[in-house]
């Protein structure tokens, strides 16, 4: 009945399709273009003429869509589908979403990305008056809000229960004849509307997904919002209006991918822009930039450009590490045995490196490649972050690890400098990320949540709040 | 009992490794920075203290040794290992590699990189003679030959045997007390040597592997070579001196990885050369150059730094494509629907763009790229390919298609560029392809095979000679 | 929201265990020897100290506990098990038992053996009140009704729950300190108490499970009892008074092993029994008695001994078609091509038969075996059933086809005998049934359920009670 | 290098069809009644206009095809089928037969029932030779010696090759154009001819097969004979007249099916005929008779009658333990936990019973039975074996154990009744089993092979001479 400061969130990807005579089939590639967001399961339900039905399983969503058969089976004109992220704990199958809903007068479906910061108390609540959760997913709590509304219509019960959950949520829910998309008032996750050329409406956690489906972007989904889209076309209504933009800051380091458009500013943009504002705060003298592959290249080219230096290809990812279950002993490992990165000694050696990526958790990555590009020859590794130190966890949808394994919030830098073996490290300013993302808006800190930097989260934290004070008094040291 | 001028040939990786107390988790992380060079199967042969013990299976390293008693079965202090080729016919486990012999007086194992010419004839011969082949892999005949040779060594055998097979091979044998490595007299393949801290011998098709396991590397194997390895340490000894060296320029082009340094030249670096040279034969007005992920990479770095435009990410790819059944069908894929390769609009919208890529085959796949970038809007789309035309098959270990389906094999250049849809197309020329390699060599070519870009191949075809002068009238047209 | 006079009922068999070392793994066992009551699915949820853990799959005990692991990962002094009968519908892992429910305040598991009657107008009415379903089994029912009980403790709850459904079933409800056994107030399912040597309480649907594990038969569950076992000892309760015993007597004539006692009858000699009657009935002049296995052969025993005939082994069953998928074509079964049943020429030739089966469902399979002797040269073939005709639905736990689909509902014997192609054929008279089991008690029917046989159903139907009365106007013509 | 005197043999079972429009189809089912002969794996060969084409697999028939396209890939008028004998040794697929070989001049279909004496000499030789072998099975010997011989026609060289190899063999090989079936010089194991209705000629190990397709049988195959079937029909040839019938008795023991015919002799009619003599040669004093399930139930059958004692099911077999693979740890073994056999209280207790059971091997699942029968209340256990004692491992085809593990190789009557625990125990007389049998012959020992009763071998013994000289004077303790 305990619970802890980390990861039970999740970040997770959301797709959604109306009015479409391939909806399953849209719905996969598009989910495929989100499989980024989550490597755990998939599953898409689809609606026929008014009855859902659902296909789902563990793994890729190539995994799971193994077979033609698994999406002809979904037949219909409109269609959800969800990736879930790679938890830590046991994967169970029964938590792998779309969640499906069979009652005696209507089927409804769920799909949800973020996390609730209220999931407890609500489920200790339900269940003392009789509810049965069939999961231990936090997402079945809003369908049993949802159904034990009083409201009149399904709208209006649903517009009830986005009002009592708190945190992070971005919900596609498929009703029988209407598919709903709803966002937090703080919209820490992204949520997109595009429309296909035949005229099927699209929504999807990121843009991305509307390049791989051939469908234009429409306009985000806003906090505190919900978009119903039926055979009569769309329409915007609101479950509430005290609202504030806190966009998860990770999905412009980290998480999105670079081609998708948050909020009107392009991830790959995003990142060349901090890369360009990192060069300029660290100023270091150096040979060559090596960006760490995959999610930190945006980064290291803007800081290339901006400093002037060569931007070489001193580091190569090997692409086939996605299913790999057998690695390295301890023994092998020190022998020099390696996995997913080499060091290119004929680019790196007798040169003065800046090794840029995005960010730093535990450190002991930062310290592997730090002595990958030792080994190959560099005289020299610089290490550059593209954003500020990790020092709290999230609580809206993000899996940042416990606080005692984030090597920032028990180091000073000069620390975390000796710890990963660098000649040098510098981390982006806080003012550099909120400047380098650039959104336009008034909203706090440029829109974004940076929490996770400055421990100053937006709302109240609910269930978490006396769990994360006492975290704050651990200090665990490291190495 | 056909045959045709196409893909019986084969690329692969080979790996081995003589006394190390953990020879087959060295050999599997090996492997596993081979995978590029073949998807279709993999195998470990390990020896221990004389016994030969054998895993093999269908798929990526990562499937085939999927548990770790998979590995941990295979004990003993030297190795062989290899990946094999994803061919279009039906896979068979018959054809994974090595193949393990059990004769009454000893065991043996091979394991073969390339393509034999004389398979046919020499297969008819021996079966006339009584003899029965287990799979339809040419790599069996060796050992049907160094079975038959009436010389009274294992050795001298096997040098028997390597006299009579003619073509493209790298041959891995491990004999009980001794590993063995042999190349073709042309070393069409590359075959390097190294060495652990710990003083184990590591044999492998490409030098990223050393890196990876942590090894230094020796020497590459020249052609006509045969080391041999046992507990006594290496020694040196050829089986011809009719030698030249032509090794496939398609490792440097295509095939190998950009951190693999062949015959002293590295990988990344000749594609870099390759893609300036291009930039200067090209001279195209441009605003940003985009490279095709992830092949072409380098030498659209190249291109970019000698011509002074600017490299962009103007092309994602889905890093989780590897293992994808479903595919759009033609109807989503008029509609735009796409799955590997997204174009980021922001980047290329209004812009004049240097499509950069290594090769084109087929021309299919380089026309959907054109259109990806023109739907992203594109101002004009100028593809500069870092290779040659490909006119001609490969006999000697790769797998470039038949004559019939090279685009440039049947279209002239203004053709190719009207079916691709591009506004302009250079390709680099030969002499660019010969001079951006630069190997330090007196062999024709700069020590390359070009025939696939000049049809001058460097020895006789053997059994595909005549089948080869008939495809030479064949013609057929496009689109 | 509509549904069938059928086979939503489900045959299944139950284990349950408190109070030894290695709970789970005697549950195995336990479910093997039951493995005769269900093929579907298959779980085992163990007990350790308080916790609840659970595993199951789809397929048979020993398909869905493989490993030895699976087993292993369920420790714990107490455990229940249920073995799923195979429904011609969609089998889906989530209707698999036991059920396991983690509340905020407990863990429950519950598996159940039967059918309720009153299941779509509870469900309906939970819903409404908000409740959600997870599965479309009936089970899931009798836990909702516990948890929104308002009695004090969790034992009253049960009771307040248990007079709320209606129907057949026996439940094992395993709750974190004890083990409950509960029978409906008919007890239509068989449900006995047995005990190790070692101490341990065990709970079987059969007896037969007993002789398995190694354990004696204490006694049998009582309609409207409630069996209680903890740490302390076992103790029995009621939750009514109101019951009667109407014991399913198609447990007697097929379901159950002929090793299992039911209330003090041996299955077996009730067969034997029956098969007796029967031949006093019949009158048959034959020369040889066969049964048709593996299910008739106590009956066909008892017929040879009371007639005299001599019992030979004029059918062989092949061992092998429990998993087999692919059938013969009717092409190839009208050359004769057929699996399962083989009769024996040299046994049966010019031979009189008297071919002893336990029932008639659809008459299908009686007709191929009487034309399979027939075939091999049987001069007459007499076919004499050790049951009387099934003419109606069950609806407490038994999968009796639909009405419609009963040969004996829609046929007279004369039609039948025509049908089949038998010489003569008799069924046992109700009388003989009753008798033939001859349990010793004061109840109606000598305490059987012979619904099926005489349409007089020994407690109302609830919702099934409409439908039924339409069904009786139906008449389908078969052939 | 060195082979044991045991469980090289194997025991498996063959099928063949020519002229079937689905004659992979027919082939499944055949081999579907004769998978009692092998449940390692399976495979079946067509022959589609000359070309062959093959499936195969580990597991049962109905698991190597499991999807109704593995059969109708295998297209063609003619086919052979191979089940192969669980071995203790690790199962490879590379033994599964039937065997394919594609040559340059032709493709060949081979499979094999037997086991050879003189394997490892020609093996040793023909690799001597330059020969390489693919499996570490016998059969693929004789396709060596088939494509050495020097003979103008395949025939020829067949029947050249057949007087080459030396023990046990019936021998299936499909070429493009005919089947041919041959049966070794002694008959040691069983094949016979039927033909279909609408004229296909069929071979198979067990007439069984010939009911179970609908064909009806014609002849069986000579000993020294080649049956060769073409479009033209059926011929009959010699390959040598050196020879003698001794055919193995413990198909009529043990092995074969009861409902099929082996030179005359319906096995199930010979089985109880050996009961009768059993019941003769005993004289047991007793209340009831009881056959150990299943094999023993035509013996125990013929030992009632005779006898005059009831036959009672007292020993229940749960027929789900085929493919079981968790089994009770000894110490639930110690408390009483069994899974494959039960024996009913009701009907044993108190009484006096004679156990009827086909052989004793080890001795160990004897003992366990007579204890299952104590525990149910049996007053007394006497074990009648219906064949003489086993002391002599068999070279021609049967996985009799190696002698060290025969019970009776080391032990008197009295010894072994002790050590299993019986009242008394009575073994059939040679005389017993061969009058039993009684086969209408001139041949010693009425046709039968007896050697593991009396170590007389109809054969010299080849390569397993001198081992089997060693192991005469060794002598094990049991227990």
């Amino acid at each position: 009945m305990t619970y802890e400061v980390k990861s039970l969130n999740e970040e997770c990807g959301l797709f959604g399709i109306w009015g479409h005579p391939q909806a399953s089939q849209v719905t996969y590639f598009g989910l495929h273009s989100l499989q980024h967001r989550g490597q755990e399961g998939a599953g898409i339900l689809a609606n026929q003429a008014g009855t859902l039905r659902r296909h789902r399983g563990l793994g890729l969503v190539s995994e799971v869509f193994k077979h033609q058969e698994d999406l002809e089976a979904l037949t219909g004109q409109s269609a959800i589908g969800h990736v879930r992220y790679a938890t830590a704990g046991g994967a169970s199958i029964n938590n792998v979403q779309p969640f499906l809903f069979d009652f005696f007068d209507m089927q409804l479906g769920l799909a949800h990305n973020g996390n609730l910061t209220n999931t407890q108390s609500l489920k200790r609540e339900l269940e003392a008056q009789g509810a049965i959760f069939a999961s231990s997913s936090d997402t079945e709590i809003l369908m049993h809000l949802i159904r034990r509304s009083q409201k009149e219509t399904l709208l209006a019960k649903i517009k009830e229960a986005l009002n009592q959950v708190k945190g992070g949520f971005a919900y596609l829910i498929m009703a029988e004849d209407k598919l709903i998309a709803a966002l937090d008032p703080n919209g820490f996750r992204p949520l997109s509307i595009g429309r296909m050329k035949n005229g099927a409406w699209v929504v999807s956690s990121e843009t991305c997904a509307f390049e791989v489906v051939g469908a234009d972007w429409i306009e985000d989904v806003k906090p505190g919002e919900l978009v119903i889209i039926d055979d009569q076309g769309i329409q915007h209504d609101r479950y509430t209006d005290d609202t504030q933009l806190s966009i998860c800051s990770m999905e412009y380091v980290y998480f999105a991918r670079p081609d998708s458009v948050i909020n009107g500013v392009n991830v790959h943009a995003a990142r060349k822009k901090m890369g360009r504002r990192l060069a300029q705060e660290a100023k270091i003298e150096a040979d060559i930039v090596v960006g760490v592959p995959n999610s930190s290249l945006s980064a290291a080219s803007g800081y290339a450009e901006e400093s002037g230096l060569p931007y070489e290809m001193g580091l190569i990812k090997n692409q086939y590490t996605q299913r790999t279950f057998i690695q390295p002993t301890q023994e092998l490992r020190e022998q020099g045995v390696r996995m997913k990165l080499s060091a290119v000694s004929s680019i790196v050696r007798n040169k003065r490196v800046v090794m840029v990526d995005d960010s730093i958790v535990r450190g002991t990555t930062s310290r592997r490649i730090v002595q990958l590009l030792r080994d190959a020859g560099a005289a020299e590794v610089h290490v550059a972050i593209a954003s500020p130190p990790l020092k709290y966890p999230c609580f809206f949808g993000i899996d940042i690890q416990n606080r005692s394994e984030l090597i920032a919030a028990n180091h000073s830098n000069e620390e975390i400098c000796e710890i990963i073996g660098a000649d040098s490290l510098t981390f982006l300013s806080l003012e550099g990320l909120i400047e380098g993302v650039g959104m336009e808006t008034d909203a706090p800190n440029g829109g974004l949540c940076v929490a996770y930097f400055d421990g100053k989260y937006p709302i109240p934290l609910y269930d978490y709040e006396e769990r994360y004070l006492e975290s704050l008094a651990e200090k665990t040291s490291f190495y």
